[in-house]
């Protein structure tokens, strides 16, 4: 008896990220029969593929009335092409948006219930704004220890789960917010070259001017899957690639995303966020960098505290060994910001060069020595002077040549096209820094997205300055984008507290 | 020093509720040089005026690169026409996000809090998961009896305010959730015959076959502005008119939107919504309608005599008088469902027809003399008689004919091209009827949406059928929006649970 209601797939190419959108003209007879309005939940189905999509009604011609506009992440869902036949439908309800309202409502959720909400916000059954209301509402009720627990669970078990044959898999994680702090690729080459298994995988940049993943794609293709990343384990211990191929943890890709828009971090979610990328990931050693600064993600003694407390925690019942690591968070560390400049302070330390900035070199030979230690490595005491050896000897440099050569062959970082020095306009000490300005500045030359862009500092807390000192450099590959950064730099010259 | 970012507007036509939404190319210099990605809340500009938009970035060629692609809302919220040149930018930070934030983490908001969310989020600073994370945390940690308060004024204020120079103005709400339940047309005919001056403004359906103004809107003009609507209460002292075009409490219209889509419905944001529309509309004396039932929005005695509670404390502070009447809510009132159909149920009581709907006589009946007695038109015990006499007798019908004459000219309802009568499959008594389901039929039918469309039922709780008597009429303008209703129809035989 139900009438077919086929629509042709047009791919509009727009990027909704994880949510699924789909574009309806308002007045096609499937509109008016379904009763469907803007932001209605809809099941498409393609064939025996299906995917719930948010719709948005279109009242003008660019759309036409059997055809069903796409968002990408729509049409990857689904896996169609421009002009397949697809249908439509009110979706079914979502079983587990009942669980998510007993938790706004104050009840505590079990195991059982995160293995159903995950699950489904990690197959697109979730719109943005329920993604939201399970977000806030856990940062609301703040997650007890058991449901931080649970949750890591859910969110490793909705994703993909590498599996190694070693008995210590070194991993690393650095809770993030310090610009150029990109100490990774010098941690794995140090571990690895003294024998530790240490399969890392990173992010690209979401919200800040260069992911590990972005500064070590203009050093070695990072774009592996896991054939290819158990190849270069196999063949050198280590590696440092993009872990966005391998869907581990995707739930936290979704999640993470909704947590930068609204700018809050609940410390059960960030647990549960850190630890099942890494549990998914295989680690069975965890060292943890966590900067700890005014304009840092982690601000205080106390929250950081209370973080490093919560993360053994779970840690220890998925039966990790971790280590939390605090540093200073008050400035960026290295000279480079944007993926080129971070990745030739990378290869600065790692050769040895005399002018490589001694804070990434001393920061990434602390979190190297605490995985030594943390995998038995070294004994307490002695990583950083096993760590210093290993890099002043050059066995770090030729393993991480070995890493970049398994990993599809060595690059050389690109160098922008225009840059512009930025002088001091009076006299002083520099006694602040402000991470998120200057992380800002580096975005508006065009980093991370341009790979050479992002900004080249000249000095540090406590350096005095005159009247004319170069503060840093800006670096950028179109004219446009220079003079774009420039201007914010004029308009926000306190960026620079010099006093 | 900043390049001039000019952009060709294109209206698209997308219907995006109260969200504003902006489409660029992901590869126009803009988007590089301000390193914008989707989901960023841009900041649009159009001579003065100016709109925060959610950004999607687009990787075809529907787009120009120097096009920004609007939608509904934020071509409105701009003012500008197809072709317009408008800039972007970053927004600013919204400063009264940092409030939410602050409620998020546990703590109580101020009344000046609420003074600055609310606005905010009348003016489209916030994004919809924004207003979600508002909402969300509203709910998990619920509002105390002040903030409810402090939401309430903050609601009124950030919209029109009728003012009347009468000491007595009658209103009448609806918690709502009963298909059918149209006696607000009613209850104004009787109270306005009686010299009670009832300025009902009334809403469009959201998720419902119909909203008062739906149906109203088949009898007379409803979209009143409000010279129109003072001057249709000072000829007739009663109106049944649109709230829309009027901005009483605009906050609530967008808070609305998302807990529909959401399913919350936390007891201190319903007392808010309800409240400031009513001190809005400048009401001081209000009957409010709350069918309890099973498949009704209030589901208990616990929950009807909380929220009833609730609303009593509110109104007192805002000097309103209240009458909460419970009704019962375990099945629909009236026979139609949809705006015609709804219509007719309406006229057929107001002209004292003997085939009217007792039903709804009954409820309006109800409403009418709790509202008399509260506004001291009648005697403690002597409302329901005076409201009888007065719709017997013909004066509330009269009065009726006078309110559509002045709001434009009265209207025969439509009728519906196609009609089926849904028989009883087995014979039985009737002892469950779903409203939630019912709802759905009369929407798949085309209502609201086709005026004429609905559901027409023949049967009430307690009746005794047999196998083929008639249980319902589906009503509707498409021979295929008939045959969609008829195979959900078939699909559900249980929503009239036959035993």
């Amino acid at each position: 008896m139900t009438p077919e209601h086929g629509l042709r797939t047009r791919l509009l190419g727009i990027d909704t990220h994880a949510e699924t959108v789909v574009f309806l003209r308002k007045d096609c007879s499937l509109c008016r029969s379904e009763g469907f309005t803007s932001h209605n939940r809809i099941l498409l189905s393609a064939g025996d593929r299906h995917a719930i999509a948010t719709l948005y009604q279109v009242e003008s011609e660019f759309l036409g009335c059997d055809e069903a506009g796409l968002s990408d992440a729509t049409g990857r869902a689904l896996g169609v092409k421009e002009g397949d036949v697809i249908t439509a439908r009110h979706a079914p309800p979502v079983e587990s948006l009942g669980l998510v309202r007993s938790r706004i409502y104050g009840h505590a959720l079990d195991e059982q219930a995160f293995g159903r909400i995950i699950p489904d916000i990690v197959a697109g059954r979730y719109s943005a704004i329920e993604v939201t209301s399970f977000i806030t509402a856990c940062a609301a009720k703040p997650l007890t220890g058991d449901e931080v627990r649970f949750l890591t669970r859910a969110m490793v078990d909705a994703g993909n789960r590498l599996r190694w044959d070693q008995p210590v898999i070194a991993d690393k994680h650095s809770v993030g917010g310090l610009p150029g702090n990109r100490t990774t690729p010098i941690v794995v080459a140090i571990c690895a070259a003294l024998g530790l298994v240490m399969p890392k995988t990173s992010s690209r940049a979401i919200t800040s001017p260069a992911g590990t993943a972005d500064t070590m794609e203009t050093l070695a293709p990072v774009a592996l899957d896991e054939l290819a990343l158990r190849a270069v384990i196999k063949q050198e211990g280590g590696c440092i690639a993009w872990g966005g191929a391998m869907r581990l943890s995707p739930a936290d890709d979704i999640l993470i995303r909704i947590e930068h828009a609204l700018d809050i971090d609940s410390e059960g979610q960030m647990i549960a966020s850190i630890l099942s990328k890494k549990i998914a990931a295989g680690a069975t050693h965890l060292v943890i960098d966590m900067p700890v600064g005014p304009t840092a993600k982690v601000r205080s003694i106390e929250a950081a505290a209370s973080l490093t407390a919560g993360l053994a925690v779970v840690a220890d019942a998925f039966g990790i060994h971790i280590k939390v690591m605090q540093g200073d968070g008050s400035q960026p560390i290295g000279r480079g910001i944007g993926p080129a400049l971070e990745a030739r302070d990378v290869l600065a330390v790692l050769k040895g060069q005399p002018d490589a900035p001694q804070d990434l070199r001393a920061r990434a030979l602390a979190l190297a020595s605490g995985l030594l230690e943390l995998c038995g490595k070294a004994d307490p005491g002695q990583g950083t002077t096993l760590a210093s050896v290993t890099l002043d000897d050059g066995r770090a440099w030729s393993k991480f040549q070995h890493i970049c050569a398994a990993q599809g062959g060595m690059r050389i970082p690109p160098q922008a096209r225009h840059t512009k020095i930025l002088a001091a306009g009076h006299g002083g000490v520099l006694e602040a820094l402000d991470n998120r300005r200057i992380a800002r500045l580096a975005k508006l030359a065009g980093a991370p997205y341009a790979k050479a862009a992002g900004v080249e500092l000249h000095v540090r807390l406590g350096d005095r300055v005159s009247t004319g000192t170069p503060l840093c450099t800006l670096h950028a590959e179109a004219e446009g984008e220079l003079a774009y950064a420039l201007s914010y730099a004029e308009a926000n010259p306190d960026m620079f507290g010099i006093t």
